[in-house]
């Protein structure tokens, strides 16, 4: 069923995605990138995202929605026909993982519900990602990811910071949770190994991304009675961020004592070594507003590169500061291959980001463009059994589509 | 070899923990949490988070070490001697998997690189997390966390939003790394239950949270040439944020025509939906800007509370805005069972995080406390095999470690 020559460790794998925008199919591009073949079922209109993803140079082919969507096919079916779901079940028929973030009652009435697809596959993992997990008040109320943000507590860390709750610039709960998902399909894809059974996983973003929030920040309130207020102060504090150079900015870790006193040494302060506030890791901790203070005014004398050609000479963690644009031309990406000039069929030449991650045993290493609207509706129809002349039946009915000019 | 009842999918597999601080944990609580027996190596110093988490009532039990370390097991071992290595391969030869963040070069001193390894167990799935990967200029950089968030694109996405470089104040490349390491191990053990082979899987931290940035950033850069700047303008607003309503703050996101519709009449500004600039997805993104400051403004005159009974009514994503304080008495939270009291052995009564997805496969039922320093070490040496005697000579020897009233 696969053209694509590829050895990722989800190499035979079929995954029906049903998901549309981030969360759904930050999961699923983790699969097909890992080797799975991914069938991306998309209504008449579309991912949302085709659209709402930013600048494009044809309609429905927005950057974003090509970099969450490549090594995937799209199958176009109007799910609300009964035809449509029937075409649907033949496909589900013969796959491993189904992935939805559509609500419990909307996939009920599309006849995908869990029971209905158990029935028809028993070895399928029926993987749902919910906003809120069933059994309390906020279950079933429609979300996205800043509404996650402003609940699970990401916005509160930024409140504590710098006085003002404020997302992340990231479409962070979702995407997280979208990894989480994926992880949690290989974790059933490896039960299914041994018991030759498929089972359904909720994957609730509220209750994921307070747990990615409380377990780095909960701290002092672990204990009951709480032993001091809530948060990690040393995450919190207002000056944890990129350090202020002559000509822009860097960021420095130094958090051993190694590192510590090497550094108090090249910013020519040698006595805090001896000072109690700085010369152990307890003591750095305890008191982490003044050392952030220290850190954040010690570096205005010399340049960026300056510092850390300086710092690397004493093996003290620190980093360039790279702006969005630097980020695409930083030197070790291109020099690990990360991002290569590609040709999609119908967008022209893109930059496309290549796997980050190295498995011995083998990587996927053949990628398939980001699909337009319905692209592959035909070829995957042939490939489960469906005549040409079904095919141009339920064409002309408008249950499946094709892709078009107009997409 | 496991005394906990369990059932996650995980169940059986066994993993060998050598690291320390933030992102091998939190790969290995995940997969703890799914079932398997993590054994969690530490040097006689522990892990740098007993000391690093903030607040305790003992010395090395920081919550926050605590959070990310219960469902393990802790075996105290000098590595740097020979038998402390010997020890340590023996329990590695029946392992599944094994986890590290140190460098590669620490590694080999320690006869713990994957040609080592790979000869005495063949099954072994061999994880490494790096902070660069191998072929750049920053390979074997040392890193944290905050150089990472400076280095992918984290802090530029601030600088985007609001002209200044900023780190979220979570440790965030950290906790997602460590969540994307687990996948790869769930997506090797599913290789391995065709293959019947053990892997190496690399995972670098920087090339990771750079395509976690660049996936919804790149946007029009994705094209060659670039159709426009770089950045998702919508999720880049500085007015993307929580709104401030009379007495506080909620999140709103009406996205599809018929949320901003409704949207508008809530606000008294019905002619909007009429507006060309309001009228449509693609317009709303188009004047993103114009469309974040009305929602920014039009909230004023209500209580929180107000606005989210009504847009409740109309089927418009809201939310409440929960601090940390907050979260933690979330009454959703508390009513799908997240957050319970439990009674840790040596620190008293706790609050504990629940699973917070759900397999109908089953899950891990019975948790773990995390473990004191050197808490598990005799038991798990005398589950592999080393006889009382071999142990109390390796202990006398300090070779290993037991618990002890100083750590």
């Amino acid at each position: 069923m696969q053209e694509v020559s590829n050895a990722g460790p989800l190499s035979g794998v079929v995954v029906v995605d049903l998901s549309s925008v981030i969360v759904g199919p930050a999961c699923s591009l983790a699969l097909a990138d890992h080797g799975a073949e991914v069938i991306k079922i998309e209504p008449p209109s579309g991912d949302l995202m085709r659209k709402l993803g930013g600048g494009a140079k044809h309609p429905g082919m927005t950057g974003k929605f090509m970099n969450f969507n490549r090594n995937k096919k799209s199958v176009c079916i109007d799910l609300k026909k009964t035809e449509g779901q029937e075409m649907l079940y033949t496909i589900l028929s013969t796959a491993d993982v189904f992935i939805s973030n559509m609500r419990m009652e909307a996939l009920a009435k599309l006849g995908l519900d869990w029971a209905t697809l158990q029935d028809k596959n028993p070895k399928l993992i029926y993987t749902q990602v919910l906003a809120f997990g069933k059994g309390g008040e906020y279950f079933n109320r429609p979300a996205y990811d800043t509404v996650i943000q402003s609940a699970s507590g990401v916005a509160g860390t930024f409140e504590k910071s710098s006085g003002e709750p404020r997302f992340v610039p990231l479409v962070m709960t979702d995407h997280i949770t979208g990894m989480i998902a994926a992880q949690a399909i290989g974790f059933a894809l490896y039960r299914r190994s041994k018991t030759n059974k498929g089972e359904l996983i909720e994957i609730p973003m509220f209750e994921t991304m307070s747990a990615f929030v409380l377990r780095e920040h909960l701290g002092n309130m672990t204990f009951k009675p709480a032993i001091g207020p809530i948060g990690d102060a040393r995450i919190l504090d207002k000056n944890n961020r990129p350090v202020k150079t002559k000509d822009g900015y860097i960021s420095i870790s130094p958090n051993t004592n190694e590192q510590a006193f090497a550094f108090f040494d090249l910013i020519a302060r040698p006595e805090l070594k001896e000072d109690k506030r700085f010369n152990s890791v307890e003591s750095r901790t305890k008191h982490s507003v003044e050392y952030y203070t220290l850190r954040s005014e010690s570096l205005r004398e010399k340049t960026s590169a300056q510092w850390i050609e300086l710092f690397e000479q004493h093996d003290i963690p620190c980093m360039r500061y790279n702006s969005l644009e630097d980020l695409v031309e930083d030197p070790h990406l291109r020099q690990v291959g990360f991002l290569s000039e590609t040709m999609h069929p119908s967008e022209g030449p893109i930059l496309e980001m290549g796997l980050t991650n190295h498995y011995s045993g083998g990587v996927r290493t053949e990628f398939t463009p980001a699909p337009r609207l319905g692209e592959h509706t035909a070829a995957v129809m042939r490939e489960h059994g469906f005549s040409p002349e079904a095919i141009q039946r339920a064409i002309d009915q408008k249950i499946i589509f094709c892709e078009t000019e107009e997409h």
